[in-house]
Parts: structure tokens; sequence; C-alpha cells
């Protein structure tokens, strides 16, 4: 057969190329927008936003974030009213942006800005001269910044923005990303490509990348990044280094973003030729009073410094039997006549110490409540242990009453299936934020209320072409700037507006796409770690599972440490009867925990050895229960991969493609994490498989003998 | 001052903001595209274009590259006729695309396609029917793919395509490009991110960026990849990882692109599980068969292996006392049943043989001239050491004649200042194929002549989003795919083709750059290893002068080695006198080299240690000379950047600053590898600098104390 096209022919031929080979960047939907992602808005909803937003009114004595403000919200609604503008030049003003000290327009409004604090905002729907107009307003530009972005979501997700008022504030005040990059690109827990930062064309070549991750940010509140590992190098206190960090930080300002550095506490040594870097040592501290002056030259808004110390190998002030407190203390002489802060980290675990792991950081910490100098704050992970896919809340949470904290989450799914894994992390985010201290507040509330208070997030960003490795992390990033904001943020509620940002606002999409994200991290627990279990992942890698594992040379990093399953039963008795670690916790909370009925089930095995035929409030047994639940997660992934595929004519092609093939790999990974758990804990506890449960598909030999090489995110 | 603005003014302010605030990938102009960068044309041009693609004839009969040749050519057009299609259905055929076996309408044309083999192409303007049409006919669909490229960079380059006859066919088979990428996602001397590969989610997910991948190559002429690191690792011939690359060829099978692996000369023990890996053995040669059934049963137009035995540390044939032909012929063995090849790598030097380095290939290969089996092809490096600046050709070409040889040149820049120096490799690459051997043939027809044929390159290419690091490097690749096909082209031609097709067609700016890159390579060879010198730089980074190392535990790893420079001269004797490998080249070439008023001044301190004052063709004392080249080459780099600064109204802005970033580091580099190089030198020969010749910024030891810490490409 011949085939003769004509030009219309070609526009078919076009089309069809455009689905069979993928298209060039230019017009490919390759998840690069994240969700700032400005696409012409239905006829009917463009007709009802051009008048509202025909034109933008600003002050030139405002700071350069109201200006970032004004070129943000001209891209945006020029994008998404996709049309050429009007030829009137004589349209009245319609949105007002700016603040009182920076514009008499928004001065003669005599708005009420009181509580909205340094980097809050006022949208306000009113009239000036009798034309209606919208009014954003902030005490600074930061907070003008953050409005014209709340603005902006308000537009692209369709929603009316006339007769609005919208008031917002920050609840904590340090909204910050820690990177994990190391000086040679390698993200560690990065699965995302390289680093974002290409330390070795900078400062001379600014990456417009870095523009747009500012951009990101700024929309979501985010106003810090640390730019480096806290397993940190010395190097990137150096004279080169620094000039590299400031030319970043150059980028950033006008989006509101301070660039902190995680500090090696021995620097004087490696950098300075001291011999010492005991924090009591005069020279130690004027080594770096001198650093911080001399980065503080280059940086005038420089944050402040991160310090991982005493914890897995990086060295600390306990090297010289002083206290993690003597050593933050130290660090925040040097940078207070800066302004700056010390983030100094609470995840330490000695290398001698037979105690529980889940107590050591309370064990060290807790005594040292009221001995932090104030702008230092303390960063505890959310749980006890290390990210992993449920804990409880920490217990330094509510136990340092005199000690400023930050809770430290990990965006980057270090135990959830790396960018693999659709696991949306905002209910985990929201979990361990909204849990109950005992103490009459829940964590979020408890961090908030302290002069210095702060969230920090183990940043999921690399220089994969949809920043994350995949489209739905980006869900992640996008959730923890948004609790960083307000940690008493319903994640659904976030989850819908990333939906409708990212993918668009068809509502046959947003409420499915909601609904897939919104069980997906229980189904990872289910398929991982049901019940309260921990720490079952292969060694070095933390992708797949490995619950076997008994002979790595510390205790607390096996498996078997932490589930202790015996052919009796499983869970680690953190009760008086155990480790105690319960005791860790406020008097209500404990007592709660101290006992299996009182326990909730989602933690029951983190607390409590228990028979494997403990009877469970479904009535089945235990291992029934156990086996449920891996059942359970399976299934949830299965039924992801079919909601995604009948989406298939709502998402573009590229998005949907990658997502389905990822999907794929989930299935099968959630597979392999069941019937390698289920073959293993058969092994132990000697009993049949539950009635109607599917056996493994292969034995528990094949399972142990199963390799992962070459596992992104481990450096060597 | 207030301001006002209306949609006019909105217009004008996102223009602004487009310049002030990075674009997204929509917009932007990041140079993704390469040179398949399709814009719309002039008008005039348009006018004379549109009606000879108006429709476009091809047959289903033709195999998936020549449908592949007409979405390309369709998609071409679109974009650059940048017009919606004519409505008209019933225009004349314009273009017809095919083979005579698969098209009757090719068929019936009985054009003479003899001697264009397989992969030739010829385009052709003649009449069908009465009307003009542009034929573009093959003996296959590969020529016919090769020939629609060469239609289409025609048109974007808007030369007229009536009335022209262009037959063309490549004049060396296997067009090849190395990855040096690891499985880890590290690229050995890679300056361009990440491995493209993305072992972890392939076969799953198959990035649209392959196909993109596939495109450019195939655009070139490009058959072949290699797709891991001759620093092989046993595991990429596993099971899933052959998967992994079966994945990769589906994608490039339409793009006439095989695949090829990397083979660990030892994975008959690693995978295996036998005691040796002796290629005598028979257990040996039967595991390889095995594995090489496997594979094609995977891939069913595999390639076949690269193998870098015996240097480097790698394993080899040599461990087992056979030689690199025993180890080459047992896996040709393997091979042969599926059609198959093996690459086998002549880099080879012994850690223990005291000969000069740059001897020692042709010490163990030239032995072995027709003992190799005839699906086995020796790779051997343009220069008898590595990579260098510059080198003479290897004496290996032209003393194998019973042997297959391709060249392996090095697109990546190693030693030529990575990703950051403007160094365009055409002359490099030229110049090596260029080379006289002194047997009546040039390398390139050397090579030519064999049944097997092919030139490697070493790629260049990663997951930054230029794919190469910067965009000038991309025209490393563009250059290399363009030499594999005709290695008689002339590299400035190939220059102002390449600038054509990326930054656009205007006179104003193709003669600049295209002068601009014609002298880069001259002017690195200047400030960094003038006049024959090799070898200069630091360790590990290979990046920036070192001349002055010396305590490299083997003797030929250091500096020193091969500058032996005292206080009497400089350079390494290679003549009678010293290493005699001048002996290696023919009669005629050696008697020429073993003199140093008849070596060619650009090589004279390669063969010839000479006295700093001996006189030079331009009368000045070597000394002299050498000072007069380094100022030379810094003042080209100067003058790049000038020359760069004058082209931004012509170049969009974000490659235009990218670019002069890295000039601007550059230009830096060059006078520290200039001041480093005569500080150093004058340490060494006590002279003073020529009058007029400006002294070093630092003193030696300041060059020496220089770091370059966390340089890329240089994998733990």
């Amino acid at each position: 057969m011949l085939r003769l096209f004509g030009r219309w022919a070609m526009l078919f031929w076009l089309m069809a190329a455009a689905l069979l080979l993928p298209s060039t960047a230019a017009v490919a939907d390759d998840g690069y927008d994240l969700w700032l992602r400005y696409r012409r808005l239905p006829q009917a909803a463009l007709d009802q936003v051009r008048p509202t937003v025909a034109a933008i009114h600003w002050s030139d004595s405002d700071d350069v974030r109201v200006q970032t403000a004004a070129a943000e919200l001209n891209r945006a609604t020029a994008q998404i009213l996709g049309d050429t503008p009007s030829s009137t030049a004589t349209v009245p003003r319609s949105v007002v942006l700016g603040t009182p000290g920076g514009s008499p327009a928004i001065a003669r409004l005599r708005l009420d800005l009181r509580g909205l604090g340094d980097e809050g905002y006022l949208i306000r729907s009113t009239t000036v001269d009798g034309q209606p107009v919208t009014v954003v307003a902030g005490n600074t530009g930061a907070g003008v910044l953050y409005g014209t972005f709340a603005l902006i979501q308000q537009i692209q997700l369709g929603r009316p923005i006339t007769g609005i008022t919208i008031r917002s504030a920050p609840k904590l005040k340090l909204r910050v990303l820690n990177h994990w990059d190391n000086l040679d690109g390698v993200v560690e827990r990065g699965y995302a490509g390289q680093s974002l930062w290409d330390w070795w064309t900078l400062p001379a070549f600014k990456d417009p990348r870095y523009t747009d991750y500012a951009r990101a940010n700024a929309s979501l509140g985010i106003n810090g990044t640390v730019l480096n590992n806290v397993n940190a190098k010395a190097e990137s206190l150096t004279a080169p280094y620094i000039a590299k960090a400031a030319a970043l930080a150059d980028v950033f300002r006008p989006y509101g973003i301070r660039v902190y550095l995680s500090a090696r506490f021995t620097a004087p040594m490696e950098l300075g030729g001291l011999k010492t870097a005991d924090p009591l040592d005069p020279q130690v501290a004027a080594w770096w009073r001198a650093k911080a002056d001399e980065i503080w030259r280059a940086i005038p808004d420089f944050g402040g410094f991160l310090v991982k110390a005493n914890s897995e190998g990086q060295p600390g002030p306990r090297d010289y039997k002083r206290t993690h407190a003597d050593g933050a203390n130290m660090l925040a002489a040097a940078v207070r006549p800066h302004g700056g802060i010390v983030m100094w980290r609470a995840f330490v675990y000695a290398e001698t110490d037979p105690e529980d792991r889940a107590k050591q950081a309370y064990t060290e910490f807790k005594p040292l409540d009221g001995r932090f100098a104030d702008n230092v704050i303390v960063q505890v992970k959310n749980g006890p242990i290390d990210f992993q896919p449920r804990e409880p809340f920490h217990p330094l949470f509510g136990a340092m009453p005199r000690t400023a904290l930050m809770p430290e989450l990990q965006i980057t799914k270090e135990y959830l299936g790396f960018n693999t894994h659709l696991v949306y992390l905002g209910p985990l985010f929201a979990e361990a934020l909204r849990a109950d201290t005992g103490r009459g507040r829940s964590v979020g509330q408890v961090v908030a209320g302290e002069r210095l208070s702060g969230l920090a997030g183990v940043a999921n960003i690399g220089q994969s072409r949809t920043w994350t490795g995949s489209i739905f992390d980006q869900a992640n990033w996008y959730a923890f700037g948004r609790l960083a904001w307000d940690p008493a943020a319903d994640p659904d509620a976030i989850a819908r507006d990333w939906v409708g940002e990212t993918f668009g606002t068809d509502p046959r999409l947003v409420g499915p796409v909601t609904a897939m994200m919104a069980g997906s991290r229980e189904a990872a627990v289910d398929y991982m770690a049901p019940l309260g279990l921990a720490h079952l992942m292969g060694t070095g890698h933390h992708y797949g599972p490995a619950p076997w594992i008994s002979d790595l040379a510390r205790p607390e990093w096996n498996p078997v440490y932490y589930h202790r399953a015996n052919r009796a039963g499983i869970g680690f008795d953190r009760t008086r009867t155990g480790s105690n670690a319960v005791a860790q916790y406020a008097p209500d909370i404990a007592r709660r925990l101290a006992n299996p009925a009182t326990t909730p089930e989602p933690l029951l095995l983190w607390f409590h050895h228990l028979p494997w035929d403990y009877r469970m409030q479904s009535g089945r047994t235990l291992w029934a229960e156990m086996v449920a639940h891996y059942d359970r997660g399976v299934a949830y992934v299965a039924d992801l991969r079919r909601q995604w595929a009948a989406l298939a004519p709502l998402v573009d092609p590229d998005r949907h493609a990658q997502t389905a093939a990822l999907l794929q790999i989930q299935e099968a990974d959630a597979r392999w994490w069941r019937d390698a758990s289920i073959a293993y804990w058969s092994s132990i506890n000697g009993l049949p498989l539950p009635p109607g449960a599917v056996p493994p598909e292969h034995d528990l030999a094949w399972y142990k003998a199963r390799q992962v090489p070459f596992a992104p995110g481990n450096p060597k």
C-alpha cells in the first residue's frame, strides 16, 4: 500500500509522531514545571479571571521581593490567560501588591496587618477609587511574595479571586531544606540524579535552574536551604566554596531564601591547622568567629550552620569530653554578631552504648535542656530511630521546654521505595506533627511555641528533569513546604491542591489521584513494615526487604535487633520488662504505650514483643493480621496501577508513561516485600499461612540470595 | 514612583521578566535540542522550501527505519515551516523516501544505487509524472534514514533542495560511541552529569531522552553504542542487566543503532563460578558461548563486546600467559554464530615494563598481526599515550596490515579542560585521521581499507540538560559523528554546519563562531602543552597544570617522566639515543622524526630532548618559543571572550550566558596553565623570561599548593 499525504495529513502525522516519538523539551510535558504549571484555563474561568488581573500595580520603593512577586504574577497570568493581552492602555488597576512602608497605595488602604509578622500576607478584594481591586499586602516583601504565590494558586486552580479575604502567616520561622549533597555531586540518599549544585562551574555560571529552584521553594514559603550534606566536608568552608555559596545566595535572595552550610566540627584542624577542635579552646572559638566573619562578608544574609556531631562517625564535642551544648554554643557565639543561628542535630547513637537505640538521643539531650544558647535550635528527627515508614513521635518533643526544637523530616524516601514507589508523605508528616505529646500540645504546637522555631526536610531534589526522580515525589517536596508553613494543614487538602496545580483541575482526575495519594503511605507501611515493625530493609541500599540480616558489626544495624522475632513472638519490648523506652514519654502517653491493649495497633510491635497468636482488635491473630496487612499493601499498589491506567486520557503521555512504569516496578517490589517477609516470618514461627493467604512466590533462600546492586543514594 | 501597567505593559513586563528570570523549559533555549534545532526559517527561505516538502511519500512495506525517517522529516519540516499546514488534500507528492525493495515508487525510478552499500543514500531532484520531486533512496532503511537527515540538514541550513544530487556512503562500518558509564551512574571522565542510562528504572521505564539520544546519533550516522565502561563490571552481563540493555536496544533499533557491551574478562569466574578465565579453557569458552546466546535471545541485533584487557588493572588473557589474540579470538568464536564482533583495545602498558610507555602497545600487538579472527577489530587510541592535547599518530596504524583496526578518539575532554573549556576537537580528530602513515595512506585510509572498519569515540554525554555539559561540547559529539562517516571531511566545514544548525544561519554569527572554534584546540595546546609536550596535568583530576609531579608509584604516571626537563633542556628523546620509539613508524616517517630539524615543531619535544636555547624556525630559542606559545594560547581565549560578548545580540540569552561563564573560567584556567608552567620551567632552567613576557602572577610554591578538590570525572 502506498501513501500520499498532504499537509493536513502531515498535521495528523505530526500528532501521531508526537505520540510515537517522545517530543523534545520544547513541547514535552516532562514535569520540569512542577506545580508552577501555568496552563490556559477553560474559557469560562478565563473570562472570569481576565479582568481581575488586567493591571498589576506595585511600587519600586518596595524591596526586591516585591519586584519578584510582580514578575511572578505577570508570568503566571500571561501563561494562564494564554492570549494576547488586551490593547487598552486605560484599564484600571486590578491587583495592588506591596507593603505599607514601600507603597503609598497600600499605605492609603490602612489594612490591618497585625499578627502577620515578617512573612504573613493579606489578600483582600476591595475597591480603590470605586474600582474593584485585589490587594496583596504584607509587612515585608517576603509576605507580599508569599501572598502573590497564594493568589497565583487561586487563579491556577480556577478559584474566584473576587470577594475574597485570605490572611495567612507561617507558624514556624525556619522552613528549611537540608540537602545531603556532597561536593563531588553525589547526593546521599538522593534518587533524582546528581546534585543540583554544579560546584565545578560556580560561581561563574549560575544555572537558570537555580532560579527555578528558588521559585518553587518560594511558592511554598520555604525560606532556607542548607546546601551541603550534614556528613560535611571541611572544604565547603574554604574561600572558593564560600564564593560558590555566595553566588547561590545571590540567586535565592530575591525569593526570600537564605543559605546555610553544614559545618564539619573539626574544620579548625583541617583548614586552620589547629591541634584541636575542642569547643572550649579559645583558639577554636576564635577560628570559628573569624570564619563566620568571612562568610558573612561574602553572604550578608547568610543563615548559619547545621551540624551533625558525634553521630555515625562524624566528629564533635564529645571527642573532647564536652557536651553537645558546649559545641553548639561555641558556634552560636561565633554567628551571633551576624544574627546567625546554629541548627544542631540530635540524631546520635553511640558506638559503644548498649542501650536501646531508640532511647539514646533523649538520654543524651534531655539533660541539656536549658543549656543551649538562644540562637541554637536542636534538630530532632520525627521519630526516635531513623525515618522509618512509621515511627512514634520522638520523645524529645515536649521534653525540652527550655530548648528550641525543630523536627527533621525526610522528604527523600530512603526507607520508602526511593523515587520508584508512589508514596505520598503528607500523611506521614502530618502524623508526626499532629502527634499528641501528652503535655496538652501536639508536636507541631510544641515546636511552634519557641522564639526560634522551624521544620527541616531532607531534600529529594537533584538534576533529574522532574527534579525529584518522579512526578509524584514532587508532591512530597510540596507537602513539606505547606506543612512547614502550617503544621496543622490537612495532607489530603494539600494533595488536592498539588494535583490541581500539577495535572490540571479536571475533577475526573483530581478526585481519583488525590485518593490514590491519600492511602499510599499506609500501603507502603503495610507491604514493608506493618504494625509498628521497622528497620527491616537490606543493608546499605535500604530498598528491599532483608529482615533476616543479623551479621552486621553493630547490633543496632541489624534488622533482627529491631523485630526480635522468635518462635514465640515478635516485636521490641520497650516497656518496663524491656528497654523501658516508654518512660521517655509524658506520663499519660507512657501509661498507654506500656500496655498492648492501649497501644495504637499501628505501633504495636514498636513497643511490645507479643506472641504470634496475640488477639488483635479484628479478632485475628497477630500473625494473620500481619499477613492481611501485607496483602492489603500489595492490593493497594495493584489498584494504583489500574486507576492510573484508567486516567491515561486525562494526563499528558510523558508524565503518564513514566508514572505507569514506576508503578509497575512498585507492584513487583510490593510483592517482593510481602513474599520475602512472609517467607522469613514463617521460617521463624513455623506457622502455616492463614487460610486463603497466597504463599510466597519463591522460597526464603531465593529472597536471601537476591541482590540489589548499584542502588542509588548510597555513596561509597 | 508608582506604576500602573495595562496588558500591553504586561507583555513588556513578561518579556523583561523573561530576561531577568530564567524561563522554564517550555520557553527557554537550553541546548537540549542539540543541532536538531528546527526553528522557523526567514520568510524568503520558507517560501522556497514550503512547496518542496508539501507531501511526503513512503511505503509501509519498507522497514521501520524508513518510517522513522518519514516521521523525522515531518517533525522537522513542520517545526521549520512553523505554520499551519496548507488545507489542500490534492498537493502532489514532493518528497519520496524509500528503498527499491520496499517502495514500488522508488523501484520505478530505477536509480543507480550501486556503491552506496548498506548505509549510503542518494538524494536527487527529479520528476514523477511531470511533477518535481525530491527522492531520498538507499539500499536499506538505514540509508534512507541517513539520507533523510541529510535532507533535513539542507532545509535547516536554508540550502535549496531543488536541482540537487547528493550521493554519500560511510567510509567506515562501525561508527560507535563508547560510554564510560558505570552501573552506579557515575561516568568516568564524564563532565555532563550522571549517566544517561538510568539502570535503576530500566527496563520498565524508557526515558524519552533515550529516543532523543538515538535521534541525535542517527542524524550523524552513528550506528552503535557501547553502553558501559571499558572498566567493566561483570554485573552488566547478568540477566537483569541484559534485560535493561535490551530495553535500550528496542528504543535505538528504529534509528539504526546497535547496542554493544563492555565485557569483563573474568565474568566466567565472577558470574559463572568457574575457577579460571583462561581463554583456552573449554569451560570458559563454553560459558561465553552460552552468555552470547543468552544476550542475542534478548537482543537479536546485539553488536558484540568491547574489551579492555590487561590494562590499568583490568583482567585479561595475559593473566593466564595467553596473548591478546587468544583472548579476543575466544570471544569472537562465542559471538560468531550471531554475526557479532569483538572490539579489543590495544591500550596496554604493563605495570612492570620499563620500556617507554609510548612503545608498549606496538611492542605487544604488532607481533599479533594476522592472528586475530576476522570478526575482531583492534581498537587503537589515536596516539601512543592517552588522548593528550596533541600526540603523533599511533605507530600501530599501518603496521598491522592483516588486522582490522579502529581508531579510538576521546570526545570527552579528559585532558582538554573538561566541559569547561571551549575546545573544538574537529581539528584534533582530523589531524589524527589525516596523518600520513608513511605507507602511502593516511590513518583514515588505512583503517577504511579493512573488511571490518570503524571509529570509536569516548562519549561526552550525560544527563546534563545540554547533554555534554556545555553547548560547545555538543560540537565535539557532532564532529566525531561526521568524521566517522567520512574521515576526510573538513573540520571547519563541519563546524560551520554545526553552528548553522545549533545557532541559526545568520552569517554575522556563523562566520565568527566557526572561526572561534577553528583555532580553539591549537590554543589549548598552546596554553597547556606546546611543542609536543604531554601529560603535564595534575594527578587524578587531569584538569590543571602540575608538571612538577614526580612522586607517583609508577614512573609513567609522573609528568616528569614525559617532559624530562633539566637545566640543560627539555623533551623526551625517542630517537636512537633515547627510547627509539621512532623506529616503530614506517621508515620514511621514522627518518624524519629522528632529526629535530625535520620533525614538525608541534611534535618536537615528543621526540627530542633539546637544549633550552635550541634555535626554532622562528629564530627564537626553544625557551622563548615555548613562552610565546603559552602567551598565544592565553590571548586566544581572551579573544574568544571578547568575540562571544559581541555576539550577545545574536544568541539566545541562556545559551549565551552559560558559554560566557565558561569562557570566563577558561581564561582564568589558561592563565593558570601558562603561569604555573612558566614558573616551573624557570625553576628548572634558571633562565630569565624572554623580553616582554609577563611573569607568572604567583610563585611556583603557590601553584604547587593549589588544590583541585572534587573535580568531576574521577570516580573513587
